[in-house]
């Protein structure tokens, strides 16, 4: 049953069960993930999920973490100064979904998640919070940080699923260049400019 | 069965297998609203469900339309000039989402569903794209309309799904104004602003 033949309860079984469920949770959010499936893409019996990671709000939160350091994205983002700093956090963005292959999977099921599982919406509230985003915003503007984090975030997010989920044309094949150009200051904007009166 | 003891086949079920898939589709997304659901919550048999409407993907095209005419907003969006278009785009956006009852869940399960649905997709593209926000914009900017008008849907989107889906602070309890001052701006410069080099 398991690929190898190897025993279920061996070291690698815990693993291939974490990769399959990031690919399922990637592909068909929290909802169309079932265990069965993740079992299936690991070769494993569904019990074991169950044995290894407890529920799947417990799966999801276990392998769903982004290998994401707020603080040297922080000092990479402002050491050439506050000019420009939207299109290099879009750049950033942009890179992070095009070149980074086991990152999308986690960061497309973030995302297709949150649409439906409040433990998802978690996450996303932690990557836009205390954990990524905000940092960034409050070293730049501690003025409505909170409210410039999450104008970002929304058009980050706005961005990832037209561009990358849903595949709307022509912003999925636009040269990240262009959309540099395009987004980069819109990003700028929010974080450093006049907001209006609340 | 049927909640006002008629019998399926009635003209009144039709109508409400229909109310009952906006509301599932609008909660669960597209995966998530099985047809059991659908036909409990319109009080009639699965079969019947089938019957009137084929597929869950036929359903789901047969019940999501917006009444939403593009003509008119966009007379009402120029009328007073191109200066502030941004602005009452925004205004307009977010007074469907907060006025209109009956077109939230709507609008909430065609963006849960084109997450995972191709079809659902092809909806929300329609709605950025010939039906809708693509005619407001080539009335404005006819060069490089497409990609000013996916910069705009993806950045509605991303506020949509903050404000309304994953209930982002503080963008979700934000005053609607002061989001129409700090979104509306931006929003204007992807309609008649620099896009920069393709």
């Amino acid at each position: 049953m398991a690929r190898s033949g190897r025993r279920p309860g061996e070291s690698g079984a815990r693993e291939r069960i974490a990769e399959s469920a990031r690919a399922a949770f990637g592909e068909f959010g929290f909802d169309g993930a079932t265990i069965r499936i993740i079992a299936t893409g690991a070769g494993v019996d569904p019990a074991l999920v169950h044995h290894y990671f407890g529920s799947k709000q417990r799966l999801f939160l276990s392998v769903m973490s982004l290998p994401f350091n707020a603080e040297f994205l922080k000092r990479q983002l402002l050491a050439p100064g506050l000019t420009g700093v939207g299109e290099r956090l879009v750049r950033f963005f942009l890179g992070v979904w095009d070149e980074q292959p086991s990152v999308r999977p986690i960061l497309t099921g973030i995302v297709r998640s949150a649409m439906t599982e409040p433990d998802a919406a978690l996450l996303l509230r932690d990557f836009l919070g205390r954990q990524g985003l905000f940092q960034l915003v409050a070293a730049i503007a501690p003025d409505r940080a909170e409210l410039r984090a999450v104008l970002v975030g929304s058009q980050l997010i706005g961005l990832a699923m037209a561009r990358y989920i849903v595949g709307l044309e022509p912003l999925a094949s636009a040269d990240p260049e262009q959309l540099v150009a395009s987004i980069g200051p819109a990003i700028e904007r929010y974080l450093t400019g006049d907001l209006g009166a609340a």
